[in-house]
């Protein structure tokens, strides 16, 4: 829900403005923009931390692989710049900019966007923190625009630096692999980890249902719901990528698309999983609710069913009738003594049998 | 259900007419119908209001490029005299009538007719009001038919007068697109309140859940099923609109098309998680009236349970027997008690075990 | 369901004869079937009531535009004569008169046979009044089959005679055309019918819900699911109308067939929205029952509360021991009174904190 | 469910044989496998009971059209013998002799292998006996396979001797249609006798709900669940009868097999009515319950509340303080009953105008 | 469940790893794993236990069909060596090494990839045990890679020893086929023991409910999502078998695909008729649930209704009034007593009559 208030105010502001026109949709921020870049061949690798423009356009147009990572895009004009330098249409800058963008990819004649989600789950809470990750690809660059700055890519620049695999051998699409299957690896695991605290809410209503389970239950629901709006989409994005044959990726990635291709399937296969586990929880909970009910109304009829004969018995004995031949008797005391311990004794003995206790 | 009841006269009175009769079908009203027109070109804007007849014709054959905008269809006339103007077929004005048409897009050789919706929300109400909006476009013309007098393509108006963007040197098409756009993004808007008034009736569901919340929950899933009538089939005509090749629509514009389409599948995520959401908020609503049951059952359990025993014992007490030798005993009557007393820490002790309260 | 048990006789009698048998499935009826003809060109119109089969044949083989109109297909003689005179399969007629069929629509090299059914709804029940009626269509001439005697054509029928509109200038398929247009937009109405009782049914359930409104909204249910049955079959006619060539419907009718085609999927969506407020009328149902349990609930524990204790100490001074100091006490009795308030109050406090009442 | 655990032996049995080994799978028989013929042409009919396998063959291999009818499939080797004389793929007898398999059609060069299900509803039970029937169909025979000896087929048979409609005068292709129209029409009888009973249970329901009620329903629900997993493949076995080009069905044939298809749709269609049905008995029945524990609650409610606050005021009165003026009061005890009276009568008019009795 | 968090371990290990990097995903072991050989033709069979590399290289060249088997897979330098030595790509020895990989089927010019899963119940509970098994098929080799060591395999190498059936006459397309077949034909075993068991805890929950009945059904729910989960995709698998013609599987193969090919359809209808019936399960435990509760309640309502009254009699009768002339009547007491059985008569009468006892 968080995710949607922060942009209302940026939205409400565009409405109105030509189309095209760039506006920062997202969170405020305030922090630099920082941009970074990596050039390498299967020979040597240069690094750019904090990359002047200027600097960059010269990376950009250089013959080796390049990968520029800008973090942040709430710099308009950043965008704007490096956006035009790469000869972007307008539109997909604005994309780019609009953080809250469905998952899509689109194919030009010399390079692709495509704009996806990374996913982290905050330890104690279960709120996804969801952080759009627009890709360009050209014949040998990677553009990659975080929305804040992050460390999930990080195993990939260690493979960069120490040249493991096939990544410095290979061109920008490959790198472009690389950086999607990190993505999305993360989604399994984000996944197994929604798995476990479902298990364990489940443990928890059974002990003890109270009104906050329900609560749990829907932010649970919300966040399924939200992982497969992130999900789902995907897997669109990658049959896409798959299937359209465009210049700047080869042939032989084919097989590694492939592969993520999998990874998704299976990621939306356990988010289905997820959910139906959660509508299982709704059944726990109120079956307990019921439950408890039936608990409290048998301790309730237990107690009313033994006590409330017993007490009219007194009431009798309690009557002031002048003729009442039995309360002069010498042994009617004792004798309703009796009576009220045997009309007890039946009273739980049918109890027993239904099982009340 | 207002929007369907105020069709009822008009329907009745239509059925038996031969097809293609113009009967307008829509609320009842009085007010004049006015017609505005735009015309320019990168150069020149003239703007009319409550232009007549003759000179719409000739500003509609001029080179320029012209939008005509129809505030109210309820002039039967008017808007016939128009359409054969500009050489509709009776059942496309018939369609521009009826302001309950479902959304759909048309391609005739030399232009098209597209049936959409303007979405508002009333501030304190959960009545959608939703207003057909029809578009006419030609090779330089794009004719718009507005069911009442509203301000939101005041943004559009103010964009050519002051030639913002592109909007000046392009042609009808983009004219086209821009007032979609507006509109289009009206409806991510609307799907934002609606979230907003969505999580704010949660709240107020969880805290005290009355009658009323359940006609609340009703109110908004009419609303969101309105909301999804009126936005799923624009997927499609946004579709047709992409994927057909007309004259009237130049090849450039189509990537504007593709954000359009974007933008619609998104609001249409947003209606399906809302949905989702008041789903979730009906079994909130149930487990507050269960929890509530579970409440006043423990109180009275509590109280019987407690008092029923301690009677009965008061009433052995009270009974007339001649022989009852405890009566007379120095201290029975403040062991009673202490044994009273005794009973109830026992059972105390046995609620607060069950956390009962 | 009456529908279907005054089949059962017939179909079980059916059962067991060579395919192609002519058996009349339906309602059992004694009328006499009527058969009157409409023959017409712009400049002249013959009508003929009661027709005899002779002059039938005469008027069907004129090479003016011709309608048939058989009230009642109980007279399987007369309708397999008619049948014989146009020249259908056996098979075909056995669909005629089986007046149980599904909405179908059969193409051969010269004529069609369209199945479809006529609503009706009774105005203080929930009973739909479904009519069967099915048209062959040839090159000019337009056969209408209705189950039982009705006035829906009689508006295209007025039109006929007064030369309104297209329908004297055009040909069979025009009249075709008409006809369907008369019977769909009566879905529409119908609809519209629906849409208020439940509007009405609504209000009286939040009001007061009784078992009867349980059987109300299953009635609403089951009619709901008969026009679904009726209308959703109805749109695969039109598209087959629409897609298929035939040389007995011309070219300029398609757009005809568009619109109709557009009532359809508008009268589909209606019965959606309908389903959808049926359940939606459910939950409030069962929420106003367990409102209701609620409420008996709460009175019993504010009594049972409040009067258990108060009858507790009553019974403590009706105790009879011999020693029990504060019988003998002055202001005790006045005493106890005041306690016993005190605690009314106190617990009326607590109740009112509860919302209780 | 019974149907299945039959299976279990000969399954297990059958796990680690090599493919295309000939076991029956089915319920375990003694009974003689019997094979009638009927060989005719439109001058002549043989009729033929049990009769021996050269005879088989020779009638196989004769001119006229054939009809072999084989009562029980128990027999493998019988089985086995005739599906070697007609040139049968071993997996095709395998299929035969599975009376488990699903409704299927396969084509051959010169056979087609068609399997559906008879289906049988015992007067007083939910039990559906479904019956397998194969159907082998050649250029000019008809094999057919009963899982037992059935008379389903007997008026197919009084039609061929009694030379009744097309069915002499035409091959072997209108002779397997009429079989199979045999059996689906019967297919819409048993539905229709679903819904008779579905009726009477819900009439059942609504007067008074017990446990056996909710069983009743689940057993109708496993009912319904049975004849659609029976009656839904059966459209794509027709779907591909109708599509399908073979040499041994003639052209002239497919219009027939168009009725058949439409009637196969019109019982799914009546397949999921009645479990819409089913799906309101349900909410019908928890209503009820519903109901019932309302009234429970209204009758202790409406006692206790009359009873408990009368029998404080006894209580009070019942006290032994020794200043208790009222006591010695003249007109106090019949004041006390006159103040009860009007308790009672308030209470009362309460509950009236809460409408609880 | 278990299965996913065995995985966590591996799969954030892996994560940050160059694509292709070889880990095994799957349960920890330490046993050592096998690799046995099968050579055969017509006339010879040679079985290998625990082959070495050598010689089974030189097993896999040799002219006759061979079946390498691989019992676990978590011996990764073994799986990646045999792979070489077939010619695998990288990423096909990274999805055998992953036990928690989704049934697929991959194509290649010279073999195929084949991951399904093999089911095993275990006897007292619902824990499906999925082993995953992947298949190479090469011109006349298959190589199956099992995750542990099992004997389902065992009746086909007993075909294999005793030449039985086509099994030895044929290439390695039909071992393929045949191993294939095993693992399907337990899927439905399987389903029908699940069946068994499904309709043995209806009886429980029937007869009494508890709060482990509902932990139960969910875990029957489990286990049924985890078999939709194994078998759903197998169809798509078998489909892609079917229909894709590659060199090494031959044309007269296909009739028995087309056979496994029905199996996977029917596993997955019984799979839907399982969740239907556990759906159908639920309501018979939340009835049984309500049922309870108003037998309850009954018992407290009966109870109270008949003493509250009685003893607000006695209560009557213990009042201390001086003027109480009924008190020295002679035959009040004994006319109490009439009174009071009277009534208690009447009550019973109602509660009879009510059907409550």
């Amino acid at each position: 829900m968080g995710i949607r208030k922060r942009l209302r105010r940026n939205r409400t502001q565009k409405k109105g403005m030509p189309p095209g026109s760039l506006v920062y949709i997202g969170e405020e921020k305030t922090e630099k923009v920082s941009v970074t870049a990596v050039e390498f061949d299967d020979q040597d690798l240069n690094e750019y931390e904090d990359i002047s423009l200027e600097k960059l356009s010269e990376v950009f147009h250089s013959d080796k692989v390049t990968w520029i990572n800008v973090n942040g895009v709430h710099n308009v004009q950043l965008v704007d710049e490096i956006s035009k330098m790469v000869g972007l249409h307008p539109l997909t800058t604005e994309d780019i900019l609009n953080t809250e963008h469905r998952p899509k990819i689109d194919f030009f004649e010399d390079h692709l966007l495509g704009i996806v989600k990374m996913l982290d789950l905050a330890p104690n809470s279960t709120d996804l923190d969801i952080e759009q990750v627009s890709f360009i690809l050209t014949e040998n660059t990677v553009i990659t625009f975080q929305e804040k700055h992050g460390d999930l890519f990080d195993p990939v620049r260690l493979q960069l630096k120490e040249s493991k695999g096939r990544i410095r051998k290979t061109g920008a699409d490959f790198l472009f692999y690389s950086l999607l299957d990190v993505i999305f690896d993360q989604y399994l695991i984000i996944m197994d980890e929604m798995d476990d605290r479902i298990a364990e809410l489940e443990g928890m209503i059974m002990e003890n249902p109270d009104n906050h389970s329900l609560q749990d239950i829907n932010e649970y629901k919300n966040t399924i719901l939200q992982l497969k709006k992130t999900v789902w989409p995907v897997r669109e994005v990658v049959n896409k990528l798959i299937n359209r044959k465009v210049s700047y990726i080869k042939e032989d990635i084919s097989f590694y698309l492939q592969d993520i291709h999998d990874h998704i399937v299976q990621a939306n296969d356990m988010v289905e999983t997820s959910r139906g586990q959660l509508y299982g929880l709704l059944d726990v909970y109120y079956s307990s609710l019921s439950m408890k009910m039936n608990e409290i109304m048998k301790v309730l009829t237990i107690v009313s069913t033994i006590f409330i004969p017993l007490t009219f018995i007194a009431g009798i004995y309690g009557m002031n009738f002048t003729n009442m031949p039995e309360l002069d008797w010498q042994w009617s005391y004792p004798a309703v003594w009796i009576v009220m311990i045997i009309i007890t004794g039946l009273m739980l003995v049918y109890f027993k049998r239904k099982n009340w206790f």
